[in-house]
Order: structure tokens, then sequence, then C-alpha cells
């Protein structure tokens, strides 16, 4: 005969299974010897017997569960069933395997009656006796015959205004009305609320398996591929009051300091109090040491089993804690919530003490957190009275105030002047790039995650809110509406990056300039890290800061943004809008000696690093003049009517940019745009290797579909190179010549693609997009549907998109190394700096995630994360 | 010791990879028993014997050479090596086992020198004799030491200015002083011509060999994934000289009538001329019937060999021969090319004569010929003299002329006045529709085979050019320029849409209207067809057009089609910029009567055939007006102010609208207009199935990305449908909910999708553009560059690309059937039409096709063919 029912000291934490997780976990502290109340839990594999077959209750269960009960009797000395003795009130509680909401969770006070509260009022007080029966009436209610809980809400407050007094002030007789009120609502619906607390149990059992079912659990379950066999755990706990008298009390008490990490109590108590009291607020609670003065005895044991705790499950612990009478009880443990600061304490501490391994440690510190401990954040006091004015996306990390300026000009004007500034413009583009530099902050109304905005101020580590759709922001007239209200040039306000939240007024920042704890655990992950990590960089500053963070070299440089300076563009203007030789030529000279300069630089920079550069990417309308003042002034400056400017401007418009003519497209419609850029590349290497620094130079060309692209590119610019060498009379060299792997046609004929390229690198933002059907640009239109309606959990432009897109890259691996076994793979987008995604690439067999500089410190810890948890499960494997 | 050297007697049409192509062709010949020139062919291995190691010429295989010439000369009974008897010229061809441009071709005449020069003079005449020296000492210049052949046209032009005379009047003396200066030719880059045949020989085959290496030819092979490691081989054969005397000639001959196909021998010859006097058009051929009175035993030879060789290769064939005093040689023989309708007569008579079976008659049959067989076709005769004014792509077959006009409103003014109008513009929209239909043809000058103009005139059985980028048009101006220059609106054009090309004038047109050999073939083709083939259509018309081509059903019907006339276009405008609920459920209530009726005629029209409706799928903002005009006039018809409807507009303007907000995103975001269109379908089915006839509703969700998206919209649409149910007081019905696979994404979890959909329908127009990263709208601006450096061979929308996008659908297919074994798969995108393209998409396993209503016919036939392939293909690997 199968077991349907196990007490708390029968069960381990592995058996959530059949225990649930919250029966599991009651388990855990009964073995560990702790004081948990007594209890029992009711199996899974019951509730699916029940739900198959209603009968089994009453042939099976109901026997069980009466036993059980008078078993919980006998542990307890308190009396469920019988008006004799203290009375025993039980919690009932749904606990699956899988924490999921959307099902019926608890029912408090069980075995309350007419009579029992009585008694419970003796051993309390009126008040709260006659509160928890009313509660136990409208929740069993709410729970079992799905009455509405506001149709008792509106008895209450009629009460109150016949009586004329606040519910606390009841006499008896009041109170007794109140409750016969309540049963009332229970009649008008042809239901009546058993006294019989057996009664009681049974119904709230059935409720809590019935609703396992119920829509809402149902459909939580289809969109999380939660098996609808695994059925739900029933949890019957004794009740513990901590207003039972002034030797009672309750609280809630971490193990370390969770703001600093220090090895300390630290958590608060109340005396005579019930959990809610604490939180309620009404009350000051004292700190936890204080209770050593209150109940020396029960200090003593809570410091004793916190120690149990900690040591048991090996890290800082959140406890919550009742005292009835003098006795301590254990209601809950869980690993407790920390700064970053902390999170980095605790764990070099607990390595330090022998309770976990380096490896544990490593483990241990989410990644996220670690880009806390790079950028400011508003000091946590400020934030608290602070009300957020909008909210957008948190796209990049950091906090910071300053005066509101509208255009990137007005930014580089305050900015000379002294001022703080936070630049915020409906979108930024590359031309707002000077402004955007000299600004604390940036925020839009409009694009994503991975809009230009967001890009350009990760890869600078300054703090940005995007697609800040609260703001409604008129650049002309320099006014942004919010609400109802508005917002002009010179105000303060106070941005957020790491929550999305914009305030007024200026919030204080803090920043830990150095931090050795992260210092040293950064430097343990390398030891243990398999895939390397290279950032995302073409400007000095930008490429200083990867090798600051310790780059393994730059897995992307983006030639494009080089050709956005005032001389530069007027360059790549002339050449785009050249219609004769002569023009093309001149202005192809003048970019070459540019961008030559630029290499040699960005060269000397990096030294014996790999560097990554990829050719000309965007599509030539986006370097052309939009507005009709502009239009004038380049046709001046080039000798053009504006009129030919516009015409040129016309055709080169396109219905769907990012599908247009582009990339290696480009490459191949105008060969002397990539024939110059590789001229700027070797010749640039050529001059540091006559200096003594061997360049070993890695171009790498974008968007291929078809291995005829690569193979038309890659013999042009070998050709090209060849001549170069000669006309610099320079010794050949090594150079390699890749590609990105960033449609997913390139992705299905990678076998075909590595035959023709010396590394890959995927460049996950572009393949996301092609693979979605989404555009990054037009995603706001319709995202936040999705979210509201559980469409989408992630963002897949931040965090990989296992199923779609890394099911193309893994195919693209193992095709690629079928024929290359030793190709090099990076992956360049938005996700090589993501620690949820990098495990998923390491696995697929990626060489080297690439991310902005400031991303380089959490995707380090991700990297060895990501070795670790692969060596865990090989480990388990051999095992 | 291995064979270099093979007779044309030693070989078969099988030993292609041996002989090559043409060598092997010349072998079968001789096989049969024809009287073919005498020659040899050296071997493709002997080729790459040469490549490898060049020693081997002279240590194996000159003597071979000489041994294949001795007796050659012996066979022939004429002279090469020595002076005595009749002179035996040769030509040396390359021929590799895969037809290859950009390797050297031919030499003529090799064995002639300064003497022999004189033997052919008195064999034909002087001038000949003179003319075949010259060409061959020109390309022999050519091949062996790659002298630019104009080096010696220079020569010819001054000896013709300074003897005052055309060559053909030369004395011996002025053709033996021109032969001398070309000869000084050779002197000037210190070469010289070999007067020695053998000598000549050698060297031909050595520079024949080489080629095979020649950049060009590499390039060829690499771009066409041709192995290096083929080698070509030489074939030297015998020259037989037809302007030998007025017993000799030459001609070409069809064995059935190439235009009609009746069963007569077709075509021309001349008596004493070489085959390039029947080219050059300088005398007038005779009918080859007429050669039975001039030379009554060749033409009876010719007849016999003409059967023979048709029933050895049971096809008409395209013979060329050559009879030289009084002998005939059969020079070349080939699968003759043939119109359409002789296509079919052909084939449906060699089937009558036993020759061939019903299957492979079907085989033969090019289904793009069947195109021909029901559209119009301009008279063979009118194009002869036409020059076209403009070439764009060919998107619509037929043919058609017209006065020209710029808008749909000229074209419903001319055609009330009762005049054919060609409609030419930019680009067409929806709101063209009208004037559209009422055009004989359509011409743009942007947009590709897949435009909006291309489709709708595809599914109209419209002709149409799209694309056509030679004319500059001025819609406002009402003026069209090409070249230096312009047509205005009235002028006459013609509009070949099978060619693309475009014709000032009428040029008379040709259709035959009923082809009971095409009926007959279809039938044929039915019987043996594994995949459905289906209809893409939505109106009347087009539903009509389908069922009398034999569509088993409408695959796709787009319902966004039917919003965008005059009524509708302002209810759904109404709806899309309503600020009240009000407003929005007054223009909900209209639109659901207008698409009820729709659906009711159209599930009429269609019967119990199945009928797919896809849910609305373009962008909100493609119904809002864009000009002014427009703006003010539909302001006016709402009762909005213009202001509004602009702003309107600029909230909906998307950067990428093809990756934006649209297909299911929509019905998601706004679900009233899914639930509608639900109501719209269901209660036709309803009105429908009260009169009798059952309807199995089928409805299709476009854009699917994630699996949830399809979960929330089956449940908001089954929810629907049963109170749609409720509220008509109807007896449920089963109806299907399935969803269009057209993102890669949808591909890479089709497993997913399998469980929540009923039916998949892969549209493969845009799952094309994610899959490449092309917009269709956007690759005219590049696409050409590709086509010139043969970076793409093919039009991936035309014919599906199998490696890329064929490669996803294969991966989806396997993946669904895993889950669900019976789920219907169809294919509605543009290749569903596509012959090239329905082999692959039978051997992925999927059921139907689905295309436009006017390419139902060709589509049968390649559905049959790729099932007798499927099954050849079967046979061949049992036996």
């Amino acid at each position: 005969m199968s077991k349907w029912i196990y007490f708390f000291e029968e069960g381990r934490s592995k058996d959530k299974h059949l225990l649930g997780g919250k029966g599991a976990n009651l388990a855990e502290m009964s073995h560990l010897g702790l004081p948990v109340p007594a209890g029992f839990t009711i199996t899974t594999q019951s509730c699916i017997h029940y739900l198959e077959e209603p009968d089994f209750f009453t042939s099976h269960l109901q026997e069980e569960i009466l036993k059980a009960v008078s078993e919980l009797e006998l542990k307890t000395g308190r009396s469920f069933m019988n008006k004799e003795g203290l009375p025993l009130l039980v919690s009932v509680r749904s606990g699956a395997e899988v924490s999921m909401p959307g099902m019926m969770d608890t029912i408090l006070n069980l075995g309350l009656n007419d009579e029992r509260v009585k008694d419970l009022a003796e051993l309390t007080n009126r008040h709260f006796a006659y509160d928890c029966y009313r509660r136990l009436l409208q929740m069993f209610a709410d729970v079992v015959y799905g009455l509405a809980k506001e149709r008792f809400d509106e008895q209450l407050d009629q009460a109150q205004k016949e009586n004329g007094k606040p519910v606390q002030d009841f006499s008896q007789l009041e109170q007794e009305a109140l409750v016969e009120s309540y049963k009332k609502v229970y009649q008008s619906c042809r239901k009546s609320f058993p006294q019989d607390p057996a009664d009681q149990l049974f119904a709230a059992v059935k409720a809590v398996f019935a609703s396992w079912n119920n829509p809402r659990a149902k459909i939580y379950r289809q969109l999380n591929a939660i098996s609808d066999k695994l059925g739900t755990a029933v949890n019957v706990q004794m009740m513990v009051f901590g207003n039972s008298d002034e030797e009672s009390g309750t609280g809630v008490v971490f193990t370390r300091n969770p703001a600093k990490g220090q090895k300390e109590l630290f958590g608060e108590f109340l005396l005579n109090a019930q959990g809610e009291d604490v939180v309620a607020g009404i009350r000051t609670p004292e700190p936890i040491q204080a209770l050593a003065q209150h109940l020396p005895k029960a200090y003593q044991d809570f410091k004793d089993y916190a120690q149990i705790l900690e040591r048991h499950y090996r890290d800082m612990q959140d406890i919550e804690f009742t005292i009835e009478r003098g006795q301590l009880f254990i209601l809950q443990t869980r690993e407790g919530k920390r700064t970053a600061q902390a999170a980095l304490q605790i764990a070099l501490d607990l390595v330090e003490e022998g309770l976990i391994s380096q490896e544990e440690a490593l483990l241990r510190i989410n990644p996220k957190l670690v880009d806390q401990l790079i950028h400011p954040v508003f000091e946590p006091e400020s934030l608290e009275s602070a009300q957020p004015i909008a909210q957008g996306l948190p796209a990049s990390p950091g906090a910071a105030w300053g005066k509101l300026v509208f255009t990137a000009q007005d930014a580089k004007r305050y900015h000379e002047e002294g001022q703080k500034v936070i630049l915020v413009r409906q979108e930024t583009s590359p031309e707002d790039i000077e402004g955007m530099i000299v600004s604390q902050a940036i925020v839009t109304s409009h694009g994503g995650m991975t809009s230009h905005a967001a890009v350009v101020a990760r890869g600078m580590g300054t703090c940005c809110v995007a697609g800040c759709s609260d703001l409604s922001i008129k650049e002309e007239e320099k006014i942004v509406h919010y609400g109802k209200k508005s917002l002009k040039e010179g105000d303060i306000i106070s941005v957020d990056g790491s929550s999305g939240k914009i305030y007024l007024g200026a919030l204080p920042t803090s920043l830990i300039e150095k931090n050795e704890n992260l210092e040293q655990v950064l430097l343990w992950a390398d030891q243990h890290a398999q895939l390397e990590v290279r950032a995302n960089a073409e400007t000095i500053p930008d490429l200083r800061t990867a090798i600051k963070f310790s780059a393994k070299g730059i897995g992307l440089a983006r030639t494009e943004h080089m050709f956005f300076g005032k001389a530069r563009i007027l360059e790549m203007r002339r050449l785009i809008l050249a219609d004769q030789e002569a023009d093309r030529k001149e202005a192809l000279v003048k970019l070459l000696t540019f961008q030559a300069e630029d290499f040699y630089q960005m060269f000397k920079e990096v030294g014996d690093r790999p560097l990554v550069i990829r050719l000309l990417d965007p599509p030539l309308h986006e370097f052309l003049p939009k507005e009709d003042v502009e239009i004038e002034e380049v046709a001046q400056e080039l000798g053009k009517s504006p009129s030919l400017i516009r015409e040129r401007i016309k055709q080169l418009v396109e219905t769907n940019p990012m599908l247009g003519h582009r990339g290696c497209r480009l490459g191949i419609s105008q060969p002397a745009i990539y024939q110059m850029q590789v001229e700027a590349v070797i010749s640039s290497a050529i001059r540091l290797q006559q200096k003594g620094l061997a360049i070993k130079p890695e171009i790498m060309i974008p968007l291929i579909a078809e291995k005829k692209e690569l193979d038309y590119l890659r013999a042009l610019l070998e050709d090209h190179i060849s001549h170069i060498f000669k006309k610099y009379s320079a010794q050949a060299f090594p150079y390699e010549i890749g590609t990105m792997i960033e449609l997913p046609r390139a992705c299905l004929i990678a076998d075909q693609l590595a035959q023709a390229a010396d590394f890959f690198s995927f460049g996950t933002n572009d393949l996301t997009q092609m693979t979605y059907g989404f555009s990054r640009d037009d995603i706001g239109k319709f995202i936040n549907h999705y979210k509201n309606k559980e469409i989408i959990s992630f963002d897949p432009f931040q965090t990989l998109d296992k199923e779609g897109v890394g099911e193309l890259m893994r195919l693209a691996v193992e095709k690629a190394r079928r024929i290359k076994p030793q190709l090099a793979i990076g992956v360049c987008g938005e996700v090589g700096g993501d620690p949820a995604s990098i495990s998923f690439l390491e696995e697929i067999g990626v060489d080297y995630v690439s991310c902005s500089p400031y991303r380089i410190p959490a995707a380090r810890l991700a990297v060895a994360q990501a070795s670790l948890l692969k060596k865990l499960e090989q480990e388990r494997h051999q095992a």
C-alpha cells in the first residue's frame, strides 16, 4: 500500500517531487532538529489520484488524514478534533514541485469555530482571535466555494459603521454578531461553514487539490512547459502565535549583513506580536541583538539554529521565527537576498571559513551584480522617498543626475560651462555622438535595448534609459511631457540605468572606485574560464577600458562609426554623391588617410592582442543628411545643388533598410570602399611592422548569405592586398579574412562558408532580427502586448533565444567544424555579454564572446560559471 | 597500358566522362552507322596526365596521336602528313564532360600550309581556300600564342584598302601576300606558324589541354561546383566541304515541324555552300524537300538517317549535314527546340507511335511552355522586325498592346471609352486594383518579381513587366523617358510579359482558345501526381479561374485584399483612426458585414473543396492615405482633423515594416480585428450550412514565431467561435486553425507549433526574405551587381533556394511530422507555382502547393513530373 502522507520529519529536501517544494523544505529543517511547528504533507501523488478518481478521497485519503491529525494532536499535546485541551489550529498550504502562481495557496487558522474562537481569545486576545476566525471564514469561502472576498469586507465595513468604532474595539457580542453576518453571506449562496474541524480540513484539502486544475494554473503550466501530471502537495501545519504573551514574539533575521556582507546577525523582532505586525510598521521593531536582554534562552537558541542553517545550506540565510510563550519556532529559511557588495564579501568569507570552495563561490555570484560594482548607484536611502516620474528600458546600468538638454549641441554647450547634463532625445543617431560623450546619462523615448543610444551608452559605460514611452519629447520646442506635466531645458532629473526609472531632482550617487573583492573574484574566474572574453570597441577610450578590464582582444571594431566625425562624413558624402570619377577618387583618398591613422592608433593600443576589423556595414543612406538645413549646408560644402542631393537621397531610400543594400552587398556593388578600408588596415600594419610590432590583421566581412559573396570579396581583397604590399614595398605578412554569421542562411550553409573563411563571428543582433522577423527599431509597437500577455518571457536581443536563434547557431558550428575543426568562432552581438546566454554558447562550442567594454567584468564571471557548470555536468555523468 | 585515344566508332554516348560530351555524341552517331566524318577523341584522362606532368605529351601521347592520324589517313584515303593525295584537313575541338564556356573551343582547317592551301583552292575555290587558311592562322595564333585576333583583321583591312577591292576578288599573288602579312604578325612577337601539319596538331592539342586551367574556366568551375579533376577531351575530325562543287551542299533540318509539331521534315539547304553561307543569308536556301530533285540519293539517305536518329533518341532532332561531292555527312544531331504547341503535339504523337510512354511524354514537356499556351503571345513574325525599347523583369506571362496611361483612374476612363490600355506606374499599390483589372498589361519601373504589380497580375493572368528600370516614369507629368526619348499618355506600346520586353506600336498577338492537347496532357498528369495543386485566390473571378484550371482547393485566400474597396477602406480607416470605442465598434460591425458576405460568396463558389482563409497580415499603416489630398478627403469623410490623421500615420510609421507590427502581432495587440474576421468566416459557414452545404472552415494565422503566439490566438479564437455558435443559435461544426510557417524561427520550432496547429502552410516569400535578409522591395538596388558577377544564378523568390530556405523547410517538416505524422502541410508562396521547386517540395514531404490561378496548369504538370522522377529514382535504387 502506498504512503499518502508524510510527517515533516520523514522527508528531506530531495523529496520535492513527492512533497512539493514547501513540504520538502519543512522536512529538511525538521530533519536538522530545528523546532519547526509540527505538521505533515499530503503527497502530490494523492492529488493526482484524487483528480483522476474523486472517490479516492473517501476510500483512502480521509482515513489517513484523520490518523495523521490524531498523531499531530499527540505530538503537540493540543486538540484539533475535540473541545478539550489547548486548541490545535492548522494552516493548509498548497506546494507543488515547481513554484506556481495562479493556484490557491493558503488557508490559515483552520480548526476555529464558534466555540474554539473563544478559547483562542483567552490564549491571545479577543480582537486577534476573532480576526483569525473572520479571516478563516473569508478564505474558506473563497477557496472552497469561490465566494468573492469583497462580500465579507462589506459586512465588516457596515458593522464598524453601525457600531461607530473600529473592529479592534468590538465587544464580545459585537464580534459574535459580525461572525453571524459572515455566515449569512454563506447562506445567501446556500452554503454553510462547517463547524467540525475535520470537515473544514477535508474541504480545504480537496479545494487545494482542485485548484491544480483551475484555468489560470493550467495556462501557467502550459506557458512554462510544466507537466499537468505533477499535482500539488498539501501541507498541514500547527499554527503558532507570537502574540500569546510578553514571552512571545516574532522576527526576521539575516545571518550576515545583507548590505555590506559582514558576519553578524542582522534583523529585527517584536515582542507579543504576529508576523504581520512587523510588516505593518505600527510598532517599531528592535534589532535582533536586543532579544538577548528580553529572552536570553530564545536568543541563544536562535543563534545556534542560525549557525546550523548557515552551515547546512552553506550560505547566508534569511530566517523567519516565532516565539510562543518562550518557545522558539523556526517558520522558514531561505537564501538571503543581498547587495552586490555583500554578495562578494560573503562569498569570499565563506571560502575563507572553509564552508565553500572557490568554484562554489564563483557559481554563487550573479554576474548581473557585478555591473552594479563598476557603475555608480543611487544611495538606497535616497531612493526610498523618491517617486519615479517615468519608466523606460534599463538600457545601460549606472545612476546619474544632471540638467536636461534636448540636443547634442546643447549638451556640449552646458558641458563646456562645467555643468552636468542628461541628453534626452526621441532617439539618437551617430551624429549625436559628441553630445553623448559629455552627458552623464542618455534618455530616449523611442528604440529598444539595442537601439543606437543603448549600444553606444553601454560601450561608453554611460547610464542610459531607452524606449521611455512615458515621455513625449518635443525636441524642437525643447519640452518633454510626462503625464499632464512637463519639463524644459535646464530642469534637473536623475536617471537610473539599472532600473529604467527617471526621477525629478538630483539624487545622490555612490561608486566604489577600487573593489579588491571584485578583482579577487575575477582573477579566480579567469582561472576557470574556457571561453575568451573580447570587447566590441573601436574608439581609443573604449579600447583602453576594454584592456583595463582584461579583455583578451577586440572581437568587433566597427569601421562605420569612424565615418561620422565632421570632416569624415563630408568625405563620405562626397563619395556617395560623386557623379565623376575624380570626385570619387578624391574622397576615397581622404577617407583612406583618416582610416589608416585610425587603424594605426588602434593596433598600437591593442598591441599583440587580436583585433577583428569589420568592413563597412550600414546602408549608404545613413551617411546622408536628413533635414533641409543640413542638405543646404552639405550642398554648399560640396558645390552641388540641393536638388541633386535630394534626388540621390530619394534613390537610396529603402522600404526595409535592415534587409537592404548594406554589408557585403555594398562591398560587391561598390568594391572601392572595401578596397580603401583594406588598404587602410594593411598599410597601418605595415607602418607598425616597420617599427618592430608584428600585426596579424583580421578583416571581417558582414552580412554574408551566400558562399559566392565571400568567394568574390575574398578574391577581390586578396588581390588588392597583394597590390598593397607591392605599393608600399613591404614584405607580405599573414592576415585573415573572416565573416560575420548573422543571417539564417549563413548558418544553414556554414559548411560552405567555412571553406572560404578564416574565422566566423556570430552577429546575434541581426541573426535574432531575421530569425524572429523582428525589427529592433519597430518592436516597441507591440512588445508590451507580448509582455502583458506573457507571450514572451525574455528579450531575445538581450538573452539568446536557444530554441530558435541558438538552434541555428548550433547547426552552424556543427557544419563549420565538420569542414574546419579548428575554425575560430566568436559571438559579437549583445548576447555575447549576457551571462544567461554564455552557458549555451560554451555548450555549442564557441571560442570567444565579445561585448561592450563595461560588460567585460560580468562576462568574465559568467564565462567561468559556464565552464564550472559544464565540469559539474560531466562529473555527474561520470558518477 | 592505358588507352589515350578512341576512334569515334569505339565509344558510346555513355562515355562522356572519358570522351567529353562532344566526343561521346560523335561516337554514338558513328555507332549507329551514320556517315560522320571520321575522327578520334583524345581522352580527358590524357589532359589530366598532361597537366600534371607535361613530359607525358612527348613520352606517351605524341606517338599515339601520330598513330591515330595515320589510321585516319587510311580510313579517309586522304593525306594529312604528306603532300601526296587529297589533303586531309582536320578540326580540333575541346569537349569536357560538362559544357563549359570560357575554354578554348575550336581550331578549323588544321593541316593547311602554304602549299596545301593551293590544293584546297583547286578542290573548292581560291577565295574559300585562302579564307580557310587565314582563319587557321588567326585562330592558331589566338589559341596557341594568345595573339589578339584584331591584329590580323587590321592586316586584312589594310590589304583590301591597298588593293582597292574586296578580298573575294584578290588574285593568287595578292592572297599570298596577305598570308605573308599574317605571318609577319607572328614574327613581330617572335613566333612562327608551323608549316608541318603534325606540329600544328601537337601545338593545338596542348593549347586545348592548357585552356582547361585558364582563369575564366577555373572561375566558371568554381562557381558551378565542377571538379578541376575532370579535364577536357580533344576531338580531331576530318573537315568536309559542302562548297566543293554543285553536288555538294549543306543544311539544317528538324525531323518534325518545330512550330506546330506535324510529322514532316522541316528545314533548308544550299547547294555548293558552307554552313556559314546558310546563316549569312546572302543566298536564299531551299526547303529540304527540294533536295529530292537535286540529289535524290543524298535526300533519301538523309531521310533514312533522320528516321534512325529520331527513333534512336526517341525525340524530334535538329540535324546538321554536309554533302561533299555527292556524299552525305551528318555533322551534328541534337534535340530540336520547339514551340509550346509543337512540344505538346510531338509528345502526344510519339506516344501514339509507340516510341515513348505517357510518363516519358509528361517528363519531356517543360512546364514553363504550358504558360505560353494559356496566355496570348506575339506572333513570331511580328517580333522579327520589332526592336524593344526597354527590358524589365518578365513578371507575368502573356502579350498585349494598348494605349499608355499613368493612373488607375485614367485606365478606367479609357477603358470605359472602349480603348485598350497599358497601365505604366513606378509601382502599383492595392488602391490601383480597379485600374489594373481593366488594363491589357501592367508595367512598373520599380519592384521585382514578387512586387504588388507582379503578384496581382499573375493572379489575374494579366501580362506584366515589373522593375523596368530602363523607363523613368513621371506619373504626375504623365511622361515616361527611355534613353533620350519619351512617351506620353495615349501612345501605343506592346508588352511581352514572358520576355520582359516592351515595344513601340501595336504588335499582333495570338492565343489558342481551347487546347485539346493540353487538356489531354494535364489529364495524364493528374493521374501521376502525388502533390495536390491548390490556388491562391480570393476574388470571385480568380476563384472561377482556379476551378476552371482544376485546382483541388484554395490554399491561400488573403483577407486584406478585401479591405481595399472604396467603402471598405473607409471603414478600415475609421477603425484604425478611432479614438472612441463607439467608432471602433461601428467600423468593426460594418467590416463584419462586408467580410461575411465575401466569405459566403467564396464558400459558395468553392463548394466542398478546401478553402484556407488567412487572417489580416499587413501592417495597419498600409491602409492609411499617403498623399495630402487623400488625407484631407479622409479627414472630411470621417469627421476628423487632418492633423490627427497625420499624427496617427506618424505613430504607425515603421523603419522596417516587413519586420514590424503585422500578422499575428496585430492579432495579439488588437484582437477585435481577428475576432471580427473569424465571426465573418463562421457566420457565413453557418448560413450555408442552413442551406444544406456543409463547410469546414480553415482559418490560418500568419507570421507566427513563437508557440505562445499561436496558443494565445487559438484560445482567443476558439473561445470567440463558441460564442458565435451560440449567438447565431447554430449547431457547432468542425473547423481548423492552422498557421503560416514563414519565419525561420517557426521552422526551427515546428515541433512545438505542430502541437497547436491543425495545419501548416509555408509562406516561402517571407521565409526567403528573412532567411537571406533580402527585402523584395529593395533587392533591385544590388541584384544586378549580383547577376553580373554571377554571385547568384537564380532568383530565390521564384525558385526555391534548396540549401537555405529549403533546408529550413525540410527541418520544419521533419520536426512537425514527428509530433503529428498526419499534419497537412502546404506551400503557398510564389515557389509553389514554380516547376523547378516542386520536386524538392515533394521530396521533403509537402502535401500540396498553392499558386496563382494562371500558374495552375504548369504546376499540375510539374507536380506529375516530380512524382515520376521520384518513381524513377526509386526504381533505380531497387535495380
